[in-house]
């Protein structure tokens, strides 16, 4: 949570004219946001929102990025959308960052999830894995497995300072996942990142999706993994049947899964544990003591990979549950 | 510039039920303010400010600062008005702490002030003189000359590790004032704080006064020094002759000084840049490394301090230039 990146008076003001909403009414950098510097923005034309792009997101993506938010717009998908300056740019540049303005959208993010809002969730995701279709950039998972192993080579002589074997934990279930991970599985635009914080809800209706900086093609079946260990678990990293019942019915009524999804769903699952286990173990050691952000705790993740190697099938996710 | 206290969705969504303004649409922390905790909430009935008092605030002062802001508002000061719940009440309780909505004001304070804003300011800084006439509560100022001496003692031994012999320059400069400190001007409510972060603009025209937090009752005349330090001198701590003539000019348009006012404006202007430099002393020495906030630099109040020594009488602030 932090700004990055200052601007000037002067400098919004001269952005903000370039797009045709008015004069600038005020402006407040904003303490969520663990990747960018972000700013809303009051205009004549109202609330707006700034991202100025920092170091974590390479600028080679973000065509890709502000792309695929107008495509899923325009798919209707209720999301941030760029907004197009004089010239037609929707990327800029301020205070020396890419920089980019959005539509602000109302919402709160639920820090208590109920199951029907898991199954809010899984039609949400379904509906964006349907609007993806047809978008023409591509972006490769810079996480998905081919990620992993390099990763993990840079921390892990250090690994085993988070939790005793974890080193051997993770070396093991690399050669586990390598060995088994699905193919032929649908592909197509995922999210990746679709925790609680970047969903909001408006008097208990989801209303919006956000944060779409990992976005990135992928087997959609891969993202229902990441979407069920962001919201199916709780606090005591217990796996919430209900939760996990309610998410794949939902996602199931816009989007039925194929008879492969269903079977790989346990290891997808497990793919998608290791996958924030091994950036949150990265961050844990990496992070001075001096950092803005507090980095998240990876064994969160490691007793969610444990409890999916114990799953032998998607019924033990909630699936035949009325999903 | 922090959010130290979070505040989940429920409890805020309880909270912004009981002052019928509508839902909760969305709320945002924000990275101003070093003091307390700030987030914009956006309401059915449009934005609102919400802040929740931190250490740095004496909950025994906060009914003289959500007082003072809506007796000012009452008398036509554009300053953050407190909201009153279903129950009458200004200061309630959130996460814990302290708190109050208030309403958000736009514009953008300016981070390089040209003369015409300080005149602004001067006629701002008049106004909020003359309209905290007749506000009845109190409150000593806790920063003024009878707690420069007791702060100092605070830091003394280290002050040297700031700048060569800077104790004895405080030491010093405290005997000169306690000496020559003048009474019997004219006393009332002074913001006390008025740097360029506390002033909105908006097209160029003041629009609002914010951050009510160190206001007291002091001498007016002084808040006229605290401001001429805060606003007229450049990067380079040079005094700017036409920011001072014009903040005087726009001051005595609204207020003339009395003489007895500018004969002590030197003086005055010697205690203000010791406040500022006895608090950023302090800060300086006692912020840990990890600290969420930046301490400021207190050599520019050093250097502030020493050009008012110099100065004989205020027409080398630009008084008789016009103002």
């Amino acid at each position: 949570m932090a700004v990055y990146t200052e601007v000037s008076d002067d400098d919004l003001a001269a952005f903000v004219a370039s797009y045709g909403l008015g004069g600038l009414l005020s402006y407040k950098g904003i303490a969520e946001g663990v990747e960018n510097t972000n700013y809303v923005v009051h205009t004549e034309k109202g609330p707006f929102f700034l991202t100025l792009y920092e170091k974590r997101v390479a600028p080679d993506d973000l065509p890709f990025f502000l792309g695929l938010l107008e495509h899923l717009s325009a798919a209707g998908i209720t999301c941030p959308t760029p907004v197009h300056d004089a010239e037609g740019r929707m990327l800029r540049t301020l205070a020396g960052r890419p920089a980019a303005l959005v539509t602000f959208l109302e919402g709160v993010w639920l820090r208590r999830p109920q199951p029907r809002h898991c199954q809010a969730v899984g039609e949400a995701l379904a509906r964006l894995h349907l609007a993806g279709r047809g978008y023409r950039r591509r972006r490769t998972n810079a996480l998905g497995p081919a990620g992993w192993r390099p990763l993990f080579q840079r921390f892990q002589s250090r690994a085993d300072e988070i939790a005793p074997a974890l080193a051997a934990t993770i070396a093991e279930e690399l050669d586990t996942l390598d060995a088994q991970w699905p193919s032929g599985l649908e592909q197509g635009i995922i999210h990746a990142d679709l925790f609680p914080d970047n969903v909001f809800f408006l008097r208990d209706e989801l209303s919006a999706l956000i944060d779409f900086y990992f976005a990135c093609n992928d087997a959609l079946s891969y993202d229902i993994a990441i979407t069920l260990n962001a919201w199916c678990f709780e606090a005591d990293h217990a796996f919430n049947f209900a939760k996990g019942s309610a998410l794949l019915k939902g996602y199931q009524s816009v989007r039925p899964l194929a008879p492969a999804e269903l079977a790989a769903l346990p290891l997808l699952a497990r793919g998608a544990a290791l996958r924030f286990l091994l950036t949150r173990a990265y961050d844990w050691l990496h992070t001075s003591n001096d950092a803005l952000v507090s980095p998240k705790d990876p064994i969160e993740y490691l007793r969610r990979l444990k409890f999916h190697r114990g799953v032998r099938s998607a019924s033990e996710y909630g699936l035949g549950n009325g999903a």
